[in-house]
């Protein structure tokens, strides 16, 4: 018990003035768990005298991170400095090329390279883990590659953008537009003052490539990973999905069948009912299907310092326990290309939302587009009367091709009545 | 890859059918998972003429388990026998002192003999795990040993036994009584012919022994467990519930607060909107709080062959791996005798039913005795009106110490105009 593991930490924000907290605050009982005293011996950071609300004194500073990632005196390096290339990824590569083990909690680094460092963390014997880079504080990485390991997992999906889902909830509870609702999440620091990472749905995809990759046991594909984001998303269209039966989230859906690998991202209208919709405000959820286990729900808090630290430091305890396991849980040289099913060829749903001009015989045209192209229409929904002038007429239909309902909207869109394009969501029956 | 990890089953019910079935189908997933080709070598059983849906040639045939625990061919044995003591027992004392690594599913042995169970297996260097022991499918003991193990866990709870949440749920949905829900529960399957040990909470007491354990780093502690089952639940609570804005679940919660570690199983409302109130029919959910995670919550199936084979599979993956960690996430020696907070300093909300005569004045005893020992009223609900006849009339009670709400509650019984014992349901606010 008098060992120690060595910690040098790459980046000092949030997150890594959270896990300086956490082996401050918890060292005996990190030293119980880990079979080892956890000791932080050296950081890096951008600016050395920045006040963090913790104390760096003791820590051996270094100006460049990717040489003290090679250091003789580390055990592990923690990458907490982000980007899917330059220093975070130079960090990484350092780090097991010499022997360090590797902890990280970027998802843009692991959506874009998780094979090749997998591969590489492989061949040096060393462990390369990443809990942090999906869901926050959920312990969901472990749950898909150890805890759930028995079985195929045949769809794993989830709200994985606490922005979004924040936004979302306040558009649903109060009625508001989108950019009121974003403003007021700047403000409360719930969105970045640059905010399209997380509400164009792209953080959300490097989530979700990473968990297809290790539900399905193949390699990471983020390039096949077709992302919507949340800003087309208005009231009317929440208070239609009301009336629906549904709510609005924007969710991440890997799955597979035997005509490949889907992986979308975009906002769904789901059952009032279902556990999914039940989730809000800044919370994250994974619900994963598996032969055997059936379903499995997991909900927390997917950002934010304790919850984001908290999920890095349980990667290094089990680093320090010197467990061993594959990064994504079969060995990263076995991960084969996906088979993409392309996003024209997904089978589902539709909730289509026009504008148009109410006057006799308008539904007509409507009608026939749908009716030629075998797309078989579910409920239509009026609100209000105003001859001559523009209502919004809402259409569900049936499970289609959407390729076909691509070509069914084409066509409506340049009926003379129809003066806006169509909003299209699509709805999830989970 | 060529090497074999063999495994030996002593017990083949439902759940070790169920293995035999996912290392059959998955045998190349799970080897390349394992590392280990993962075969079963040996079975032990009452009967070995069964049908049980799986074949089992090929595998040796043992009539004694314990003979067979000690087998050289064999590196894990896998317990699914069940009971306390007994042959359970002995066959896992038997593996651990033959250096094989156990794997079981046997909640009551693990409650009631697990430090020494533990010790002893860290001893000889094995692998003890009893992921399948607790709520099934849900990977709650992998989650609370190694996903949250970075945090100081203040509470968890939850829904810890599927035969109670599908006859209360329903029984919400349908208005009917308790024993004509479990009557159709036994029909259907989804409880026991001898359903006393499901009902009346003493599985889900078993269950929250051990996440008490694991949460806290404590010794087990089964006999601390306030156990009540819910056999007195009438649809009458259900209605007065919904009223009040609450749903009617069996949770076991376990905390820890400065003057110690509670431990319950008993009927609670929840806020109707609280999340483990959306938790319906046979499924389990388990909720964790920590100091820096904040709050998870893990929802699935608690029972059944698929989801608990998919839990004891994963276990025996990790001890394939030869994953080295102690059983509980600390070394058991290190496990301290927990202080226990009695059930009679709880500290908490409650529903209160009394069937009283319905006459003027009656309210004035009820009301001087609950003054008496501070006991501060939050709503009084009457149904209907029946001047001389028996009505109930509901009393919701704030925060106050159970033992002056039971001496309350002692006086008021034996006030004329009552009828009989009240119904009492605590009020946790989740």
């Amino acid at each position: 018990m008098t060992d120690t593991f060595k910690i040098g930490i790459a980046g000092l924000g949030t997150v890594g003035a959270g896990v300086v907290r956490i082996i401050e605050r918890h060292a005996s009982m990190l030293a119980a768990k880990s079979g080892k005293r956890l000791e932080i011996t050296a950081v890096s950071a951008n600016n050395r005298g920045k006040d963090r609300g913790v104390s760096l004194d003791g820590y051996r500073w270094f100006d460049d991170a990717v040489s003290m990632a090679s250091d003789d005196d580390i055990d592990l390096v923690l990458e907490l400095i982000g980007g899917s290339d330059g220093i975070a990824k130079a960090i990484v590569e350092k780090a097991t090329a010499s022997k360090k083990h590797v902890v990280t909690a970027n998802k843009a680094l692991i959506a874009h390279h998780g094979k090749d460092l997998a591969m590489a963390a492989e061949s040096a014997g060393i462990s390369l883990r990443f809990e942090a880079a999906v869901a926050g504080g959920i312990p969901i990485i472990k749950a898909l590659r150890e805890g759930l390991a028995a079985n195929a997992v045949t769809r794993v999906f989830g709200i994985l953008n606490g922005t979004c889902n924040y936004i979302l909830s306040e558009m649903n509870d109060s009625g508001r537009e989108f950019e009121d609702v974003l403003k007021e999440a700047q403000e409360l620091g719930f969105a970045e003052a640059d905010p399209a990472f997380d509400i164009d749905g792209v953080d959300a995809a490097h989530k979700l490539a990473i968990l297809a990759s290790l539900a399905f046991s193949t390699d990471i594909d983020f390039a096949a990973v077709h992302v919507e984001g949340i800003r087309n998303i208005s009231p009317v269209d929440m208070e239609f999905a009301r009336e629906l039966g549904y709510g609005i989230k924007l969710l991440g859906v890997a799955s597979l069948s035997e005509k490949g690998i889907e992986q979308r991202v975009h906002p769904c209208m789901v059952p009032v009912e279902s556990p999914i919709n039940h989730v809000n405000s800044v919370f994250n959820a994974i619900v994963c299907d598996g032969d055997f286990v059936d379903r499995t729900m997991f909900e927390g808090r997917g950002a934010g310092e304790g919850p984001t630290a908290s999920a890095v430091v349980a990667d290094i305890i089990d680093a320090a326990r010197g467990n061993d396991l594959p990064t994504f849980g079969v060995p990263a040289s076995t991960l084969a290309d996906p088979e993409t099913l392309p996003m024209d060829q997904h089978f589902g749903a539709y909730y289509i939302r026009l504008n148009v001009v109410d006057e006799p015989g308008v539904f007509a045209g409507i009608a026939l587009s749908l009716k030629n192209h075998n797309v078989s229409m579910e409920k239509v929904l009026q609100r209000g009367r105003a001859p001559g002038e523009p209502v919004s007429v809402v259409i569900t239909v049936h499970e289609t091709r959407e390729s076909d309902l691509m070509k069914t909207l084409q066509e409506i869109s340049v009926l003379e009545p129809v003066l806006a394009p169509p909003a299209v969501i699509r709805i999830e029956q989970l």
